[in-house]
């Protein structure tokens, strides 16, 4: 069969993030590389040669599908490393590592339910584990297909061929899609009928709807809309004991919902092959405005008192010195929190006036001139100014860590929530505490920054970056070991205060150490109880959430 | 031990709606009888003898409980009665039969969660079944103890004790609250904190937090903040294999989860002793209008405009035409859009100044003066005008349909939601498959009527109400069964086109065929084995939700 098309006439890394062609230019690379070298943790490695499919020893595969399963199966050596991990940190220290290894037997690229229950049938009757795969952009650990012992194969399930929008409701603004459509390819196809998702996490050219559904992910609007969870109108979920589909509804109180039990499964109860999703019109009105902050904590209260104000702003993100600095927004000495309003049905002059009184309170410096022209109808200054650099920076973050790593430099991020009553104290502690262990770890010193992405009327979500000394001489096996080493820490720190161990990236494999603290044992009891019921030869996605298999990476 | 504290000085009937002393009086009764002696469905039955404890025969409590629950349970006989059932046109035409065969053997007041472990310990062994009971308005069979065979006993469990507030977060504007306490109670804790759960269901005064969770309640307000749901931080469940705490997060992606399994779970997996929910200021800005539109479908439109505008009104309620009459609001001959916008942070001039244009748009007549007093800092036009008579009688229509029931009549209500794109064929085909079922069943032609209790972007949840001919005679046995007949035809009729058997009165016993119906069979299935896991013993709750026992009501 032939190989997944490639994006946009572009070719996807099989061990990176994104697209080969999207990677940092030798110009980009220098400046980073200048912009970095006065920090204590520069020490770089010298760039060694870019990965190749031949470098990694790949396994025969240890298993044969029935003919039936020949045309829906892969095992093209790039396709199957390509889906052998997903994008965090540890995974492309590995791929530097050329560590194959892991890499499944085959990947499936199923174009209907019949070949997904087909799939399913032969994985039990073969201890064949199934891994489910929408764009692959899992940071934890989400689509690894090193599922450890008690399978006798691995296969990595491809959602991608199910990329179809199939019916569109104009009337009520909701459309039924398939769970493999790409955040481009679901954006195109709702374009005509002049709607929109509106959700653009980080990963919106490499993720699915089922992955975002299935890991409960996050947009990139900071409040009101922030988790996929909200546009879910019902899922059709397949699983190995048959299909799961909920009623289209706007709201319903008859029992739990059955939506959310699918939402977060992260592929452990099957695979999400369509849902109705809640669309919005495309905004026409907009007005923003950046405003400077002596610093975090004081930001915190501005976002606080926005968040709890009513006026749900489309964006009111809250970036810390360091990271306002690391970005290239503010003075640098400042935190700086970003407003901003949209609507698609009435200008939004009342709503920023009174989010600027809200800055004005608080004591929050901004260029009032500029937001009053952000106003204007197709004003540029949103595009413009700290929001559109945040933005630009926002979508290359993934290349420029590549670049990074491949340095020798750790650079990872871990994001959280916690009520405002305890924000100021966690903002402190979970960056003293994870800078101490990051020079215990490294014996260098390192800046651990942070950003809100999301703001709640009771909480905010702290989205935590650093970026340490890993190994000036190309040793990414010891970079991985330092790298698990801080985040099971992390995964610790943050549970310890109070935080959860993930807001939207998921549990996968990396943060289950943090899941098991923050949640009551009887609860996961029974999500294994209903794992049971619609999985009961345990084929899908081992090791993950609640599954019985090893609570971190296993280790090549 | 006591009886349990009456409300504000005032006796709760063991056999109606709410309190004794707030029952219609003799000048309210002459007056709706006068109301409805025009239509064809009035043919009054004369008023009987109130019912009286005495009337009931009772059984002797058939277990007896270990002398360590002694002080934790009650026979007292109008305690059982009262507790005997929730408050449903069924329940009351039963009371009406003098019908106490199923009232509980014991009423159990536990003040510990260490009490509530020691009652499933001993309903476990004892083969008792406990039924979860808050303030006991289900109208849906959820707290009935009639569980048919396969126990040997049955207690109501009061959750009532349960009423203390225990931690107020200020900076978060949350709380951790005891799941007994009942609406009133709840307010008037935390009026003191300057905050407000803001949470009005018609049964305000009788039900309480944990009941609202245990049956997704839904609230008085119309868009964004509908159900309980999206208040509940965090919930404590006590279930008879141990607790089930969610941690306390304004966001997480971890996982389905936890509270979501909580809420929904009609008082089958556990019981909730506490929850953290989320709060808002008391509102300090108001603006409101009320506008005729010239049906149901016309007002439908405007108010799916209103939903879909990002205004998020806190009052969209839309009456037709026959419900507007029967509320003595409108001219009679118009659907009515009450339109209200509430902040506790900011005038709503804009808001609402929009909100009329979206009302012109769609051909709706208001009185614009009115609209502009209403914004008025202390302006009585919100308490007054239509949005003012609504509430009155939207507080008082139980006590109205109580003496209607006594004249002999079948005034019931059933709810669903539906997306926008099926409303306005829904609306005219529930209306006149109700009437022709009510027709053939009774014999007399009968007004269906409707409202939209609350709109979504892609959705509404029209709430229909009938009154129906039933006896001349007093002769509730049958009426009850005529009212049988029509309630499984609507659980039916909703189902077939595409609504939800219940939006907001819970599922219980007497929407499980419609439930069965709109649910997939697996998931069904998956909610048993998380039964299974935390109530082996099967004591909470039989008959309930998805539990094995009755689909529909014993029959005495």
């Amino acid at each position: 069969m032939s190989q997944a098309a490639p994006h946009g006439g572009k070719t996807r890394s099989f061990f990176a993030w994104g697209n080969v062609e999207d990677a940092l230019s030798a110009e980009e690379r220098t400046a980073v590389d200048q912009g970095l070298s006065a920090l204590p943790v520069w020490d770089p490695s010298p760039l060694g040669p870019a990965p190749k499919a031949a470098d990694y020893a790949l396994t025969k595969p240890r298993v044969s599908p029935p003919a039936a399963l020949a045309e829906t199966l892969t095992a093209d050596p790039e396709e199957r490393l390509r889906h052998s991990r997903g994008r965090s940190y540890e995974d492309l220290a590995l791929m530097l590592m050329r560590e194959g290894g892991q890499a499944p037997d085959y990947v499936a690229y199923p174009e209907t339910e019949a070949e997904i229950s087909a799939l399913f049938d032969w994985a039990a009757s073969a201890k064949v584990a199934l891994v489910p795969y929408g764009g692959g952009s899992s940071v934890c650990g989400g689509v690894d297909t090193g599922v450890g012992d008690g399978y006798d194969g691995v296969v990595s399930l491809d959602m991608t061929r199910f990329n179809r929008i199939l019916e569109v409701d104009r009337t009520s603004r909701a459309a039924r899609m398939q769970g493999g459509l790409l955040g481009p390819e679901l954006e195109a196809g709702l374009r005509p009928h002049g709607l929109t998702l509106r959700y653009f996490p980080q990963s919106f050219e490499f993720s699915t709807l089922g992955g975002w559904i299935a890991t409960r992910g996050g947009g990139h609007y900071a409040t009101l809309y922030t988790h996929i969870d909200d546009f879910v109108e019902s899922v059709r979920m397949v699983t190995p004991e048959g299909p799961w589909e909920s009623r289209r509804l706007p709201g319903s109180g008859a029992g739990p919902s059955p939506d959310r039990l699918a939402l977060g499964s992260e592929g452990v109860f099957g695979v999400i092959t369509e849902a109705w999703m809640r669309l919005q019109d495309r905004p026409s009105h907009r007005g923003s405005a950046s405003a400077l902050f002596k610093d975090m904590p004081a930001a915190g209260r501005a976002a606080r008192a926005l968040a709890q104000s009513g006026l749900f702003p489309t964006n009111c993100r809250v970036l810390d010195p360091g990271e306002a600095r690391f970005n290239g927004v503010g003075d640098g000495a400042s935190a700086v929190l970003i407003l901003g309003f949209e609507s698609a049905d009435h200008p939004v002059d009342a709503w920023l006036a009174r989010g600027l009184e809200i800055l004005d309170d608080h004591g929050g410096a901004y260029d009032k001139a500029a937001a009053q022209r952000s106003l204007a109808k197709g004003s540029t200054e949103n595009r413009s100014g700290a929001a559109g650099q945040w933005r630009d920076s926002f979508v290359r973050a993934p290349y420029l860590r590549d670049h990074v790593v491949q340095r020798g430099l750790i650079l990872d991020t871990f994001e959280t929530a916690i009520p405002w009553d305890r924000f100021e104290q966690f903002y402190h502690d979970v960056v003293a505490e994870t800078a101490d262990v990051i020079k215990r770890v490294t014996g260098v010193a390192a800046d651990v920054t942070c950003r809100l992405t999301h703001v709640y009327p009771d909480g905010a979500a702290p989205y935590f970056t650093y970026m340490a000394h890993g190994s000036n001489s190309g040793d990414f096996a010891s970079c991985r070991a330092k790298w698990r080493e801080i985040k099971a820490e992390t995964n610790a720190i943050v549970v310890r205060h109070g935080g959860t161990v993930t807001h939207h990236h998921a549990v996968g494999r990396d943060h289950r150490s943090g899941y098991e603290a923050q949640t009551p044992p009887l609860y996961r009891d029974a999500l294994r109880a209903v794992k049971q019921r619609v999985d009961p030869g345990a084929v899908l996605n081992p090791g993950v959430l609640i599954d019985a298999q090893a609570a971190m990476r296993v280790a090549p």
